[in-house]
């Protein structure tokens, strides 16, 4: 039967399950990386698991995010990551190197591989045809154990290229013309994958702009065929033995489709403040810019920074428009330095940042109050530049450069010829001497923690009867920023859990931190939707830390759920919601988990109001992985039975 | 009479006073720099003055202290400076240009002008004979505003340079031996003049970073002679015009002499946690390094990174070892563009920061935890990194990179032969059309301010009679830190009396800023040393906003006291010590502020205690100031009447 790109890789790396729109897939993954703000606790993770080394054929671990080193904890951190990597046998790539998906793409990423990175970005590998996905740190930890990643099998979306670019619309407009299509919410449970007579048209670093923005969509991923063009681009890097041509089955069939001529495109943006408010730069001309972005693993690339350049050679920026440009790798830096294209940007007034995530993760560069900034980046939340009321608008590198030459934006129509698109030069400097090999043996080596960096707990198995008191009782709709609050403060704790876990639930009531350790734990009880908002894993490991064993709610967000399951506190709710109002803070309860069945109910016993029934929705394997104490205990022990 | 080089320029600027050490000198001032960090208040006391332009012949404002942008108020506090420039016919350095002092010495330093700058650095610009001193915000804003900047007349040091430096020896190497013979506090009261037959050995950029890190002596400034030496950089800089030879009197007298034989000096170090605890590296070798960080205003010259880059191009750092280089300014990164000196330090290994302070004032680059740090920077204070327990050397740029190359200190003896010492091409590329030039007329410019800058406001003239309370009573030692904590949250508000003021006592007494808001304001009761510690004049501004009349101590610290003038707060002392203990918080007390006189006693009443007798020692002039409600208002009544 013939099979897309996509079908074709989950194929191949399928180890159960059914390649149905909606079923679940375990794959096996042949690829990690993670990046530093999330990579400390995935090693940390990893570590608990008591293997001695990754099991993939290559993880990687990039420092891009936390790289200003403020203080101790981020150099500390880099460096339990380096001797962590070295350890284990992991690729490390120290700070400053560059930006992960744009060093992986030019390093690491290869057609047909599976790779899962935890940073929602990941898909930018999909440029050379990689199935790549974004994934919580455990998964990836998981995944450098050798566990199978499991993910809903996707339905296909064919997105049908026709035509070519024309004037001054770039790879990034195709991207923001697609998301004004298809919203932010248009490639939920789905693959892009991109086919038809333009693909062709489009070098590597073209193609993992759109893939890397394909996230904005919710997508799972998103997907280039592996051609010609792929192949030209491994033989730039100096890896042509790495590539693979790997297309779509010619009949192969696909879910939905959604076709775009390419020649129709123009300059657009996305607006204030998500990426699929889609307008034209041609109706804006006219609007003040206070400053220009150009970077991220959006767009960085070496053809990116050298059309900006030329742009810029001999100009000057308007002195009131602010120009930074962050190059995607030392690769490119070192690609623009041998041409001589730094002085023109420095010489128009732009100012050269190292090469990280900087200004697109708020790492620096916010604009002025209520400021106009224009980011070639992925992202315009209200508030992600730093600036709560900044207007941040997504463009391209040429919209971008352009606006701060000119300090406002302005009908393309004027802007005159475009330069020609960039070809790698026949020589491209390699900078993988730059990247720290493990050791074939690392088990001498010594992993260096600063005192900001804590080993992770072992957590005990749950006994058969709880005997438990309700330490908090909170309402509807609780998020996990109430459970356990953002900010650079807190978040600087993230390898830390015993430090971290002093912050949950401090903005919903001061004493629960010191109620919860006086009584040696205990169980929260909730409303409905307990536990939406981000993934963020700490919400569920804080809580763990301080002893709670259980969370008895109406319902639960579905991301927190599993986060609980993770970590071995028992999600149970309500059989009759109208219990909630007579479960008190306070409450001594006895729980029977002994006699908990997956889907199955209980009664627990409530000191002075007698029996409240509760149920379950985990499967078998849930219900094993919390009794055990959590997925790490539960891994383990397989390991051991094995 | 014969005159060294400083009493030239001290005579020919002199308004008032006469040339015998310790005497008060008010001298006309020709240049002022400002810094952003300490620029925002600067500016803000310059417009409350009411002047409608710069009275200087130069006034520059650069941006390269808080360049990272994180959140709104420093890209806001960027744009109030660049637009307050043009408003009042300063030049704006726009932040990324450079750092001041490389850049003032580049493009704007001459020899024989007096410069007064709000950083303890600006005696860099003593590198070309310029009398250039450090000073506070206000100092700055007043000579802007053409009021004279008063001095203590010094005492002239020559420090009198025999033979020239050999092997790896530096400049560098020079002043920290200067600093482990004469100590921290050997400078004070003193200019540091360079002379001899080893002067002529020294290229301008080596003389710079001897007079900016003289700073560390504790000197008034250094200063060089103005040579053939000098006429050369000129001519590199594109400014030969600006040139003038200026040299002291052969038979000039000097107060004291310091004699160096440059040809004995080997590489040096200032070893923690202080810039004249001197070790030779000779003697460290075998020491590992976790960091080296190549820049800031002392060692960030073109010559200072082109040998840096020629000891890296073709090797390979330490991975262990961190290497950040941040060039002095963008002609200095330009030129290294230009031949070819950027990839071989990215490729080697090397981090290339943005042209700013950086980690010389901990804005990132911190060390790992008890971490050792070779720096070429001026000050190795504890804590200063950003890591409390962080080991910080000062060296030479040649030695931090060697450190790097190894891993560790190594014996200079094993380092084979020095690169030559770089000359400057013929053709050096200026950077000055990126400096902002003000309008011939700038009355029409709009300052713009973000929701962070407020404009100083109008503090009342003291009344005949205050009736008011003690508001606080504390003990002896009180630093300003106790008066205004620091930190990043606190200090991001300096532009802002009324929302820094929140903060004031806020670690000694919660309640004290609403108490005395609700009272309306009162007096402080202090013990021994009263202010001591910094010079930050919010510890003197914030009380002043609050209501704070008068403080009533023991005794006060000297920069404190001023400070306290210069706001409008008077400073009594009490006659009969032992009357600190009679006067308690909430006491209510009657203060005859129109029979102060200078020098003299008043009576003050306290209810249920009777009669206090407390004492001052103001000048005239300071009495005045004090009564017109603080220095600005001051000048305001002087102007008005002149």
């Amino acid at each position: 039967m013939p099979q897309n790109l996509t079908q074709k890789i989950i194929d191949a790396h399928r180890i159960t399950g059914e390649m149905t729109p909606g079923s679940e897939v375990a794959l096996r993954i042949d690829q990690t990386l993670t990046q530093d703000a999330t990579g400390t606790m995935a090693y940390l993770q990893f570590e608990a698991m008591g293997v001695p080394r990754v099991r993939t054929e290559l993880s990687v671990s990039y420092v891009d995010h936390n790289t200003l080193q403020m203080g101790f904890r981020n150099p500390d951190d880099h460096r339990y990551l380096r001797t962590v990597a070295a350890r284990y046998g992991v690729v490390y790539s120290p700070a400053g190197t560059g930006i992960c998906h744009q060093l992986h793409l030019e390093n690491f990423a290869r057609p047909g591989r599976t790779l899962i990175g935890s940073d929602s970005h990941t898909p930018t590998a999909g440029g050379v045809g990689c199935l790549a996905m974004g994934a919580g740190g455990l998964s990836v930890a998981l995944a450098m154990a050798g566990e199978p990643y499991t993910i809903s099998m996707p339905k296909v979306v064919r997105i049908w290229l026709e035509g070519e670019l024309t004037g001054w619309a770039a790879a990034k407009d195709i991207i923001l013309h697609l998301l004004g299509e298809l919203s932010v919410k248009g490639g939920v449970g789905r693959v892009m994958e991109f086919a038809g007579p333009g693909v062709a048209s489009l070098s590597v670093p073209e193609r993992a702009t759109i893939t890397n923005m394909g996230a904005e969509l919710g997508a799972t991923t998103s997907i280039f065929p592996s051609d010609e063009q792929t192949r030209s681009f491994f033989k730039a890097m100096g890896r042509e033995d790495e590539f693979e041509l790997l297309l779509a089955d010619e009949d192969a069939e696909y879910d939905e489709e959604v076709r775009i001529d390419l020649s129709t495109l123009e300059p657009l943006v996305a607006a204030p403040h998500m990426p699929d408010v889609r307008m034209t730069v041609r109706e804006l001309a006219g609007k003040k810019v206070d400053q220009s972005a150009i970077g991220s693993c959006t767009n960085s690339s070496y053809a990116d920074l050298k059309t900006v350049a030329q742009m810029l050679d001999g100009q000057r920026i308007k002195p009131e428009t602010d120009l930074l440009v962050s190059p995607g790798s030392k690769q490119v830096l070192n690609m623009l330095a041998a041409e001589g294209l730094i002085s023109p940007m420095l010489t128009a007034g732009a100012r050269l940042l190292e090469c990280t995530c900087g200004p697109c993760i708020g790492m620096g560069g916010s604009p002025v109050s209520s400021g106009v900034s224009v980011r070639t980046f992925n992202r315009n939340f209200e508030g992600r530049s730093g600036t709560q009321d900044g207007q941040v608008y997504l463009a391209s590198p040429q919209t971008a450069a352009m606006c701060a030459l000119k300090g406002e934006f302005t009908d393309p129509a004027t802007w005159g010829e475009p330069p020609a698109k960039p070809e790698f030069p026949a020589e491209v400097p390699s900078i993988r001497h730059l990247f720290l090999m493990p050791p074939a043996d690392g088990s001498e080596v010594e992993v260096l923690r600063g005192p900001n960096i804590v080993p992770l707990e072992n957590f005990e198995a749950l006994t058969e009867t709880l005997e438990t008191t309700v330490q908090l009782k909170v309402a509807d709709n609780i998020t996990t920023d109430h459970i356990l609050p953002a900010g650079p403060q807190i978040t600087a704790l993230r390898s830390n859990i015993p430090a971290i876990s002093e912050y949950i639930y401090s903005r919903v009531d001061a004493d629960f931190v010191s109620r919860i350790r006086e009584a040696g734990g205990g169980v929260i009880v909730g409303g409905e939707n307990y536990g939406q908002g981000s993934s963020r894993e700490h919400a569920a490991l804080g809580p763990r830390h301080l002893g709670v064993a259980a969370v008895i709610v109406k319902s639960l967000a579905r991301i927190h759920r599993a986060n609980l399951v993770n970590f071995g506190i028992l999600p149970l709710t309500f059989v009759n919601p109208g219990d909630y109002e007579r479960l008190e803070q306070g409450a001594a309860l006895t729980v029977p988990v002994g006699s908990i069945t997956p889907g199955g109910e209980i009664e627990v016993q409530v000191a002075g109001i007698g029996g409240v029934l509760l149920q379950n929705d985990l499967t078998e394997n849930e219900l094993a992985i919390i009794q055990s104490g959590g997925l790490l205990n539960f891994v383990r022990a397989q390991a051991d039975h094995a």
